[in-house]
C-alpha cells in the first residue's frame, strides 16, 4: 500500500493529493501544521477520492484518538508506543467494548464511512503503533502481539535518534547497517505476529526498496517536501536557463526595466 | 523578475513557497481557491521572507482592489482590462488622489510595508493590467499609455481563447505562431510605452525563454501544479520501481498481508 | 429535480444535507450566512455524495460568479436578472469564449468535476437567472430567449414584493391568485423558449404541487428552516409531554433539584 | 432542565439552536465535529440567548477542561468518569484552590459571564461526570459523593455497551429492563447524594419520560439528528407526494425537460 | 452617539470592544482586515452586548451591502458616495420594495434582530453615505435629500485628500481652517435636510469637540490604534522606568543572565 | 527581557503587538481564547518582526508541547509544574534524545527558525516551568536544578491562590509581604541554580520593579487588558468631555437628532 502524507493543514491541498494515485493518505496531526478543524476539512475534501484516510495523532491520548475516529478517519497511527501497556492503551482507545474502551458517538463517521459504522468499525478501523525508540525495540515482541493491533509503523528519524543518539544525520531513508537491521527486524517480528509493518520514507526509491523487503505500507515523502522540492527545482531551473541563455542576450536583459528592484 | 503563484488558500503553503527563491509571489484571488481571509493569512505568512507579495484580484472592482492593498499587497494584477477606460479605472483604484480615487486607510499595509506607507504607496505599489482578450489587443496602444500603470500581464490561456476561439488546446506555453506573435507584440508595445510586461508560464523552460524575449516578470507554474505534478511523479516512480523490482520478489509481495484491501 | 438549499456556512451541515436524498443542492451565497471560504469547504464536503452542487451568487458580478465556478460549482443561480442585457451579462460570465467572456482557470473544478473540464464546461455548467421583480416580468420573453441560459428560477418572496408591494405577507408558497398566475406564466414562457423553470418553496407540499405544474427544479425549504422547525418542535413536544405527564408527578418534579436555576 | 446538544461546529447553527427554547445547550467536543475554535464561536453566538452554555469535553484532561471554562462555558460534562479518583480529578480541574487546582485566567469568562467571575465561578460552574461503564457503575456510590460534583450524566449508548457488551443495538432510548434499571439506579443514587442526574435522549418522548422519572436534565436529540431527520423527511414527503400526484400527470413530467440528468 | 470601530477581524476583540461602553460599533469591511466570515462572527459575538452593530461596506455594491444586512448588521456606512445617483443606489440596496430593491432573505437578521424583521427593517436599518471627495461636496445638497438616507458620515482622511490634495498630512482630527469649514458645512447641510451627520475621529478630544459642534455620531479611534498605542505606551513606560531605576542597579542587571540574547 | 502576551486568537492583533517593541511575545494557549489554528497564524504573522515567539501551552502534555514547537515556537512556558518529576517530563518533551524524548518532525520550525533547526533546537529552544502552587514552592530547589530547564516563570494569580487560598484578591502585581517574599525567593533559588526567572505582571510599573529585583523576563499586561483599558478610557474620556463641554451647549445636543435611540 502506497501512502501519501499531509503536513499542510488545508482541504484543497488534501483534495489535490488525494487525486494523485495514493492508496491511502495520512493527515499528520503530530508534526504537521494541522489542528482539528483543518483535519476535519481535509477528511471531507478527500472523501470523494476513495483513498483511505488515516490520521497520525499527536500522542497516545484517548480524547484525541477517539475524536479523529469520530471525525471519519479510517485508521490511526499513534506515535511513541514504547511498551505493551502503551499498545494496549492504544487499542483500548480504538476499539469499542468489549474489545476496548472507545466511547460511542461516530458523528461524522456515520456519514463518511457508512450507516453501519457501529457494526463494522472494530473490524475496519486500522490501528498502527509507531516503533521509534530504544524502549519500543526492546519491547517489540510484546507490542506486536497486542490483540487488536493491526500493524506497526516505523519513523526512521526518531528511531535513529533513539537507537544511535546523534551520531548520524536526522531524517529518513537510512543506510546505516544497524538501522537497516532494525527496520528489517521490526518487519520480521511484525509479520511473525501476523500484523502489518509500515515505513516512513523520503523518496520513491527507498519506498520501493522497502516494499521489496516486504513492508506492507510505505509512505513516500509528504506535501511539504513535494511542494518545496518542486518549487525550488522550478526556480533553480529557470535561473540556470537564464544564466546560460542570457549570456547571449545580456544587453536585452539589462535595459533597466527590472521589476520590483525596490523590494 | 521570477514570480511564484499561489492558488491554494493556505498560509503555510504560502510560507513554503516564499522560501523557495522567487522574487515575488502572487496570490491568485481570481482563479485560485482563495478568499479574503486566506489571502490575508498568506500575506502575513510571506512577510518575513522579503519576497514582494502581489495579488491577482478577482475582477476590476474598486472594493476588492483597495481591500487587498490595505491588507498589505505590494501590487495588484487585474484581469480582463480591455480598454483605456478599464485601465484608467484600474489606476484610479490603486492610486491616491490626485492620481486616483483610492480611499485612504492602509490598515495592515502600515504594519506590513511601513509607517511611511501613505507617502510612498503611490510610487511603490505595482499596478498590472491583464491583456487577455481580442478587445484588449485592439486597444493595446491606448492601454499601455495609461498614466499610473506599471505594466501589462499576459494570461496566455485566456488570450488564446480570446484571439483564436477554441481551435487550440487551452493553457499556457503557447507555440502557435500567431500566439507567439501576439505575446511578442504586447511586449514590444509595453516597452515602447516604458512599462513592464509580464507573462504567465507553465514551465521553467518557457519562462526562461520569455525572459530572453525581454519579458520583465515571468510567472512559473503555481503551487497546485507543482504539488500535483510532484505527487503524481512520486507515485508513478514508486509504482514503476515496484513493478520492475517485484518481478524478482513476487512471492514475498503476494503473501496476503496487503493493507487496506477493503478500501 | 429536487433541490436542497444551504444557508448555514458549514461543511459538515452541507455533508449531512448531501446525504438526505436531494438531486442537487444549492449553496446560498446571497442571503445565506456563507462567505467564500465556507462555500469552498461545503462544495468539498458534498463532492462525495454525487449530488449536483450549485451556488446562488450574491449578485450579477463577474468576479464572484467566475470564482464559484472555478471553485467547483456545477451551476449558478443569479439573483435579480431584470432585463435581456442582465441575462446576457450573466451568460457571458458563465461561458467561455466565444460564447461568453468567462476567464479560464478552473483551479478546483479540474479536480472536482474532471480533467476534461475545459472541454465540457460550457455544456455542463448550469446557468439560472432569477425572475423576481416587476421589471424582470415585463422583460421575461426576452430574458428566456438569451442564448446560453439554461433556466429561470423564481424567488417568490421577492417576486411578491416586486409585483404587489407589501400588501401580502413576505415569504414563499404563495396562494394569491396573481402570484399563482405569475409563477405559472413564468413556467409557460420558459418552457416555450426551451429552458427550465425552477421555484423556491417553503414546504414539501408546495414543492410537490410545483412539480405537478411542470416546474423542473423545486427547492424545498433550507437547512436553517429545517433545523429551526425540528428543534422548536422537539422542545415543544417535550414541554407538552411534561405538562401532561407531570400533572401526575408534581411532587417528584418539584423536589428542589432543578438544575441551572440561576441562569 | 431541557438541554440542547450541538455536534456541528458552527456558530450560526448554534445561534439557531439557542433560539429554540432549550434551557441549556451543550457543545459536544467529544463526539461532535467541533474543535476549540468552533466551540469558542459557538459560545459567543449563543451568549445573547441567555441559554446556559455547557461543553462536553473530549476526555478527563486538565488542559482541555480549564480551557473551555476560561472560554466561557458555564459547565462541563466529562465523559468516562469511572472511579472516585477520576471524579476527584474532574472536580480539581473545575474548582479553584482550595477546592481544586484550576488555574486562574478566565479570559473570556470575565466578559461572557461577568466581571465577578473570580468570586462566583466555584458556585456557578456546573460539573457533571458521565457514568457510562461497568466500572463506573460499580463505583457509583463513591463517585456521586465526590465533593464539588454537581451531577452525573448518563450516556445510554456507552452504558449499554459497557454493561451488556454487544447483545443490543447501540444508541439511546433504551427499553431493555436491565438498562432501565441501571438508569433509574443512577438517578436514585445521585439524588440520595444530593446531586443532579442527567440523561442523553434521542427523542422527546423518551426525554419526557425521563423527566417524569425524576431526571433533572434531559438532552433531547442533537443538531445533526434534527437536521438529518428533517431533511430526509422533507425529501421523502415530496417524493411520496410526487409519486401519488404525478400518476395523474405523467405526461407533463416526462416531457424531456428534466434538469441535471447528466449528474 | 459614540461609535466604536473595528479593524481587526476577530470575534473576541469585537466582544471586548462591545463591553467598553460604546453606543454602537462599526465593523470596517472597507479598510479593516476583515472578510465576510470574520464579520459574521463579530456580529454574533457583539449581539449579547446590546450595542448597535453597523458595518462599513467595502464599496457601493449591492451584493456586499445586502449580504451584511442579511447577516444581521443594523446599519451600513457606505464609502465614496459622490452623487445623488450614488446615494439613490445606496438607498435602493438597503430598503425593500417599494422603497428600494433590496432582495428579501434576512437569514441571520431574523434571529439577531427579531422575527418581525421583515416588518421593521426599513424603519430600523440605518443607512449612512460617506462624504469624502470634492465631487461629493459639490453634490452635497442633493445627496442629503435622498429619500431613505439616514445620515452622512465624514471620513476626514479621504476628504482632506480629496479637497486639498496632498498639501496636508493624511489622517483624522483636522485643524486646517478649510477642513474645519468643510466638516461644519456638511453638518449644517445634513441637519437642514433632517438627517444625521457622523464624523470619524482619532481622539476622544476631537470627538468630544465634534459632538459640541452638533455631530450626531462620533467614532473614536479604533481597535488597531487603541491596541497599538496602549502596547507602545506600555513598552515605553517600562523601558523608561528601567533606564531610570536601573541606573542604581547596573550591576544586578548585567550579571549575564540576560534572556533571549540570541534572538 | 520584556515579554508581550497574547490572549486574542488573531494573527493581525499578534502582528500589531509584535510591532510595539517587545523582546519576546508569548501566545497563551492555556488561558487565552486561542486554539491551535489561531496560534499557528499568530506565529506566522509575528515572524517578520524578529520578536522571539513563545507559547504558553495548556498543560504538561507531550502532544501539545511538541506540536507548538514543531509549529515554530521558540520556547514554551508550561503551567503547573509542581515537582521535579513534572519538570523532568517537561524537559523530556522539549529536548530531543538523548536529552529528552521529543519526537523529530519540526515541520514549520524548519522554515520559521531555519534549515539547521535539528542541530540547534536543543540549545535554542527555551523551556520555562511555571511555579504557581504551594506544592511547587516546596519542591522548588529540586525543580530549578532539572537539567535542560532554562527558567521558571511565576504566575502571581495562581501562586497567591495556591499559597494563601482566597484571603486576597485574585490577580497580578501582588503587594502582600508573603507574596513579595515568595516571588523574591523563587528568583533567588532560580538564579542560584543558574537559570532564569520570569514574572507575569499587570502593569509597567510593577514589571519595571521586577526587573530591578533581578527578574530576567517580565511580561507586561496582555492584548485583552491593553485593548479593554484603552477602549474604556477612550469612552470615559469622551463622556467626561461631553458632559463638561455640553453644559454650555445643552440646546444643540438635545435637538432630537439623537441617533440609534431605539437600540
Amino acid at each position: 500500500m502506497i501512502n501519501g502524507w499531509l503536513s499542510i493543514g488545508n482541504p484543497f491541498s488534501a483534495e489535490i493529493m488525494a487525486s494523485c494515485g495514493y492508496d491511502s493518505i495520512t493527515v499528520d496531526m503530530q508534526h504537521g501544521a494541522i489542528g482539528y478543524e483543518s483535519m476535519l476539512g481535509m477528511l471531507q475534501a478527500m472523501r470523494a477520492s476513495g483513498v483511505a484516510p488515516m490520521v497520525r495523532v499527536p500522542w497516545l491520548e484517548p480524547g484525541a484518538i477517539m475524536k479523529v475516529l469520530d471525525g471519519g478517519a479510517w485508521g490511526v497511527i499513534c506515535p511513541m508506543v514504547n511498551s505493551r501497556a502503551d499498545a494496549e492503551r492504544l487499542v483500548s482507545y480504538v476499539r469499542y467494548p468489549p474489545h476496548g474502551n472507545r466511547s460511542f458517538g461516530p458523528t461524522r463517521a456515520n456519514f463518511a464511512i457508512g450507516a453501519d459504522y457501529a457494526t463494522v468499525a472494530d473490524d475496519e478501523v486500522l490501528c498502527f503503533a509507531m516503533i521509534e525508540t530504544a524502549e519500543a525495540m526492546s519491547n517489540l515482541e510484546e507490542i506486536v502481539r497486542t490483540p487488536g493491533l493491526d500493524g506497526v509503523y516505523v519513523g526512521p528519524a526518531d528511531l535513529t535518534l533513539g537507537l544511535t543518539g546523534r551520531q548520524y544525520r536526522t531524517g529518513f531513508d537510512r543506510e546505516e547497517p544497524e538501522m537497516l537491521h532494525a527496520i528489517q527486524h521490526i518487519k520480521t517480528v511484525a509479520h511473525a505476529a501476523g500484523i502489518r509493518m509500515g515505513l516512513h520514507n523520503g523518496s520513491a526509491d527507498y519506498a520501493a526498496k522497502a516494499l521489496t523487503w516486504g513492508c506492507d505500507l510505505v509512505t513516500v515523502s509528504n506535501d511539504v517536501r513535494l511542494l518545496t522540492q518542486a518549487a525550488q527545482q522550478s526556480v533553480a531551473d529557470i535561473r540556470r536557463l537564464i544564466s546560460s541563455e542570457l549570456s547571449f542576450d545580456a544587453e536585452e536583459s539589462s535595459n533597466g526595466r527590472e521589476c520590483g528592484a525596490s523590494y
